[in-house]
């Protein structure tokens, strides 16, 4: 099944926004073992798009469309799909309803811009939208393949048009309501595919950990990622649809890549280092706390971006250095002595929010995240963090490369690192001694 | 000047990673003046990648294309840009000697994989690379529009094809060095733009402020985009170079759609709520702490994603019900009488916060961002959020829609446009009563 992505907006081309659709729909439709051959992108004008529309249907089998739905004027795809194959603009009532009910369950009113969105191209079918109030619409999708194995005929087109609007959440939900289905039985290949996670490491290093494995991996590729001190490696498997296992090829080659890059690899697929830290916290029944400075909330903000109430207990974001003393307990010589950036202070961070929070362990931040705050002896980058639990406390330290915000989130996915291998390393027979220096 | 970016890559197709050249040089090229049509994505395929720009050069004057110049097999773009354009690919010794000089100075050998980097098509201008060891090359520029202005006659094809590596930090840099100054002087359009961000209304609302806006305005168009409860309204002007005031048109245009949308509005611009934030508390010298529940730290991670300290004190994610009477305060009898989510549980957060970290303000926050917590009575997106202040206690609530994390920051902006309008209003020649329900 060949694929195109045809994304409408003029925000788009400007590049006042990314288009993240045009990632998220080239990452399902791989996954359902569909070929996407074009992704294009043109403006809010009908003729670029009729044009557009009538290229593409001749060298793919689907097209999807996405934006340009809206109750505003320069919102004009449906106009210019009806146009690409000679078809009116006509009210179709169940989109009328549909988008009256929306707005009503919302207490909102009925604007002359919805009564726009109600027009859809003659012989098309209404899609309906869970969470907004435009309707997407197909052209052409032949009634086998409907998901509800409706009777409704729908004329064949050669090519089935699926539009839907641009809002992300909108799309997603139309795409898994009315497309993932379909698409899924009509598609003749299968992919596969892992994701392995690596922190602390470099990409060339991983490279080199990797070199020859697609020569002696032959249906196997390897696509790389870098990104806050992660490299994560996608090992992808084609296969026709029922010949050979590519599920069995693509877990072998995976688990040959864990092996190759050995301890730097901290998780797979969905894992990320905050859902793990919930993964040890809890397997070890223990409640989490943490206290940020340079940070400032990131690491809370993660922690709880996913439900985390059965492990997370709070955090503070110890920005000034009265806020560390006095809701912390950080010691005023520490900080005089030591300065706030420093592994001294980290760990009494740790500490004390083990004690302000009453929980099990806790993981603190301290360091220079930019632009300004470097001096001669600590450098921009330069960041302390701390884990404090009834083993002990453990501090490491490091200069990260990067903005302030690179700074920002490399320090807190290594801080969680830190709980993730400490939580899951060799517990000692007894309470270690503090490694602070 | 009409441009056309051509990215090339099967990981892009397969959304492995976005597209951020494409939205990077779209930024670029708008300010420039020049004005994108198509923006496409092929995979690593010669035929594709010739059909691609044979059909892209009849309509625009300038294409970039990006990506595809490694050192690695599936590396293809010179060979198909020489096909497309009927013309060989040689050895530039050019070429060959500054990938040979770029890795010697990194201690690298010279592997085959570089010697395919110094093929470039027949009579192509070859581009240095500043970051990395590929070329690119630009066919059809004509010698007088080239920045250093050199004799070298280049033939003009009619279009001007720009070819630069995917890797953003070298693209982006052999953009600067290359292409900025020739297109700044070739451009026949200004563009002039400004941003207006309103908070707390729909999208279909704004559009109906503004309809006939459009037509009482020819040179300008507006953009709408809506994120986070927040709809931002692009007003853009484009006009010739040399032929009337594009900034005056500009500004008087945006004024009047501020005036239409009138307190909606919050910012403009680079303005986000976060930034506003800092400004309103700078300009009383109030400094400013925060105590969110529901939103996990993301306040405090917006604050401090920039520098912050002259006015943000710290925070505390207050998660667990223990946390909220311990640190901040809040009275057990009133976590027990109201729940945690409820106005009142915010005004005691908000109220213990301004005590917990001495500061004149703060702001707080307790909600239900799902996907459980919901009660008959308290439905899921019911948030509550408060400040206190010396001029009293405010609270404000409502019912957000969308998945957990859109709900937590459609909360988090609420409560920070709470404090903006409060601390911009009229302030009570006393302290207010607190305004708790």
């Amino acid at each position: 099944m060949t694929v195109a992505l045809l994304s409408i907006g003029d925000e788009l081309l400007r590049g006042e926004i990314p288009n993240t659709n045009a990632q998220w729909l080239g990452e399902e439709l791989t996954t359902l073992g569909c070929e996407i051959l074009t992704v294009e992108t043109v403006g809010d004008d009908v003729d670029r798009i009729v044009r557009a529309i009538q290229r593409l249907r001749d060298e793919h089998e689907v097209i999807i469309v996405t934006g340009g739905l809206g109750p505003t004027t320069d919102d004009r795809t449906a106009e210019a799909v009806a146009k690409a194959f000679d078809r009116d603009l006509v009210r179709f009532d169940e989109a009328h309803e549909a988008i009256a009910r929306y707005l009503k369950e919302r207490d909102r009113d009925l604007l002359p811009g919805h009564e726009k969105q109600a027009l859809l191209p003659t012989r098309a079918e209404m899609l309906s939208n869970p969470c907004g109030s435009a309707p997407g619409f197909v052209l052409g999708r032949p009634a086998s393949e409907r998901p509800d194995g409706s009777p409704v005929s729908i004329e064949s087109l050669g090519v089935e048009v699926y539009v839907l609007p641009g809002v992300p959440r909108e799309m997603k939900a139309m795409f898994d309501r009315h497309i993932r289905g379909a698409l899924a039985c009509a598609s003749s290949h299968d992919h596969y595919d892992a994701v392995v996670h690596t922190f602390g490491v470099g990409e060339s290093w991983v490279a080199n950990q990797l070199e020859g494995f697609e020569e002696e991996h032959p249906n196997v590729t390897l696509g790389f990622r870098a990104r806050d001190g992660q490299v994560s490696i996608r090992v992808s498997v084609r296969a026709k649809a029922g010949e050979g296992d590519g599920r069995h090829m693509v877990q072998s080659a995976a688990s040959t890549v864990r092996s190759r890059l050995g301890r730097a690899v901290f998780g797979e697929g969905d894992q990320t280092m905050q859902l793990l830290a919930g993964k040890v916290c809890r397997a070890r029944g223990w409640r989490l706390a943490v206290a940020e400075s340079c940070t400032g909330g990131l690491i809370a903000e993660q922690l709880t971006s996913q439900p985390a109430s059965d492990f997370f207990v709070g955090g503070a974001v110890a920005y000034a250095n009265t806020t560390k003393t006095k809701l912390l307990g950080v010691s005023e010589d520490t900080l005089r002595g030591h300065g706030a950036v420093s592994a001294e202070v980290a760990a009494e961070m740790a500490e004390g929010a083990r004690r302000a929070f009453e929980c099990e362990v806790a993981i603190s931040v301290t360091g220079i995240a930019g632009p300004s705050g470097a001096t001669s002896d600590k450098p921009l980058g330069l960041v302390h963090w701390a884990i404090a639990s009834p083993d002990g406390t453990i501090c490491e330290h490091r200069v990260f490369n990067g903005d302030r915000n690179q700074i920002q989130r490399q320090a807190a996915t290594a801080a969680l690192d830190l709980l993730r291998r400490t939580l899951t390393g060799p517990r000692p027979s007894r309470p270690a001694r503090h490694s602070r220096p």
